[in-house]
């Protein structure tokens, strides 16, 4: 194969590797990993210096592959794409960045679909619950494992900008930059309700079995399809939602029956059909904990401040207005905490109307932005 | 019995009563229900003038019992208490008030646990689509039984309030005033969304049956049970929510594990079991339908002005400034809609923290109003 065949701007063909850690990992809720493996990609060129490094965090959908594609899957094209490649915003002919599937993940880490050592069968319900602390503390193994002492930038959207943000406290003296973009310092209650509403969608699913619904031969399609109807409203504005979809009829007239009548249902159940085939239920599970128990002020008497004082990093924090699920009033928590500890931070706020997706799409003044932080960024 | 065992302001002990109507009821579907019952309750005293007659329209989660207790079950309150009683804003010494359950509820009207004559069997899920429409039409047949020809008022909140814009339209001349609160002129598509989620938690629950559960001895509770905790979200704002749970955990400490960890978990799953004991999916399912297919200016090419031209009823419309549910937009355009037909309206937009549930609260300024426009109301 050769470039033509790849948009302009794409890394091109990728190949997801491996990076096996023998050592047991200690995790934040007092439970050991007795070894674990992560699986990642990479685009671009670690420099001489080893200082144009950028690890591109992922959220709940997502995983490892970040740009490009693979042979095998043309059409599985990496989730941000539209960020990442030569000439993109984060530029892989000048950094080298790494995408990597976190623990707890199914996509190829270490995770409940994973054999567990001591019962040679898959981990299933006995995972044990991950946090965004444990995330970056697996991240820190395989910049190790790398060659990376300090990161140029650490980054992420929503749920991966968490991990971002846990760099500068985890890790101060490994990270430069942190991007944080479509974020909260903590989980509101109504977005621990929405995560609990999935949950309990998922675990009262009569397929779930605890966990262990793969020694079963079963998955809970029902439970993990309905979570992500549910995440999908979470994920678009009002306004979106009403310009994308509006109140149009499937079929031109109501059907006065419990079948699909409006555009938006047969959207959402589309969606839902599909994450629920490719999806693991357990997976999901501990995603939607690791995010409800993400607040790095917990432990400073609910100060963000007090507990940003750690982080060293300079900081580029992006919000989107239309975003409900994580509103620019979460973000400018984060700018002001920093502020108080006089850091280096940049704020923008988009005025856009997608809501949380908002960090997915190619909103121009979006794009420049993270281009030009990234172009001014010294390596 | 006698009155100081009330509070004041109660009407006191009431029984409900039920209407029986033999003849068949065509609904908007095309379906005939072959006669129906609807359960109702009245307070205070019709007067001689028959003309101070106030229908009150409930919405979701409620019924006919809109004020007063039960003898046997005095922990049964009317769910508009705080509105209907002697000196209350829908003040029972002047005003005869009457609550019914409509057509497809689980109270005592017709609906699905209802016997189908054709069949000697529990309608289940053959029982008819209703929609608003349907359910003015029944409530017109028990404003005949009673020997009201006009209402001083129709009144409800939510779906309540979509009853009472609808009597304007296919009875203009039975209504004098319409108290349309926290309501819209249709749901938009997030709205219908959310009650996608709830129906399909429902529908794809192995002990639903394609709505013939009754037959098989089981309730779809697990699908019923998270259509309630997702309905518990968009009835209170966020803020609301943060300001009554936060992220207070239960026992003090993270469990990392999938039981309850925060207090929002607690009270969600508490109100889910809840409301999976004594609600009918099969009515569940129903009430959303009309929900969203609520929508009086779809006949007249999306053009609510041109729609509501067959008003004549004078208007009192409330919104909520924290009601992301049906935000004070929504409310706004009916209103705008009304005053383009020259229609007498008066507009509160109340500032209330409590999200959609506020129509049911005690706030002064929104009682004080209702209050002063009944006071208003010439008899």
């Amino acid at each position: 194969m050769n470039a033509p065949q790849f948009p302009p701007g794409s890394v091109g063909l990728v190949v997801p590797q491996k990076a096996v850690f023998a050592e047991p990992l200690s995790l934040k809720s007092g439970a050991t990993l007795p070894g674990f493996e992560l699986a990642y990609e990479t685009y671009g060129t670690l420099n001489a210096a080893r200082s144009n490094a950028v690890l591109v965090c992922h959220a709940l959908n997502a995983a490892h592959h970040v740009a490009g594609i693979y042979a095998e899957e043309p059409e599985n094209v990496g989730w941000w794409d539209n960020m990442v490649g030569p000439g993109k915003p984060l530029d892989t002919n000048r950094f080298f960045v790494i995408g990597v599937n976190n623990i707890g993940g199914c996509h190829g880490s270490t995770g409940p679909m994973s054999t567990n050592p001591a019962t040679g069968k898959p981990w299933g319900g006995g995972f044990p619950v991950v946090t965004v602390e444990d995330w970056v503390l697996a991240q820190s193994k395989l910049a190790d494992y790398l060659g990376i002492q300090t990161f140029a930038a650490v980054m992420g959207g929503s749920l991966g900008a968490m991990q971002a943000m846990q760099w500068t406290l985890s890790y101060p003296n490994r990270i430069r930059h942190s991007l944080v973009i479509a974020s909260t310092p903590k989980l509101s209650a109504q977005n621990i309700a929405f995560n609990e509403v999935a949950r309990q969608a998922i675990t009262t699913d009569p397929d779930f079995h605890g966990g262990h619904y793969y020694e079963h031969g079963v998955v809970p399609r029902t439970g993990l399809r309905l979570a992500r109807m549910l995440g999908h409203i979470t994920y678009l504005s009002d306004d979106a939602m009403m310009e994308k979809f509006g109140r149009t009829l499937r079929s031109g007239a109501l059907g006065f029956n419990f079948d699909i009548d409006f555009e938006i249902e047969s959207y959402l159940r589309y969606q839902g059909d599909k994450f629920s085939t490719y999806f693991d239920a357990n997976t999901y599970l501990r995603i939607t904990k690791a995010l409800d128990y993400f607040d790095p002020a917990a432990q400073f008497g609910d100060d963000l401040s007090a507990a940003m004082v750690r982080a060293k990093a300079a900081f580029l924090v992006i919000s989107f207005t239309s975003d409900w699920r994580f509103a620019p009033a979460r973000s400018r928590e984060i700018v002001r905490a920093l502020l108080d500890n006089r850091r280096v931070v940049s704020y923008l706020e988009i005025d856009a109307p997608h809501g949380h997706d908002a960090f997915l799409m190619d909103d121009p003044r979006y794009m420049s932005a993270v281009r030009a932080y990234y172009e001014n960024m010294a390596l």
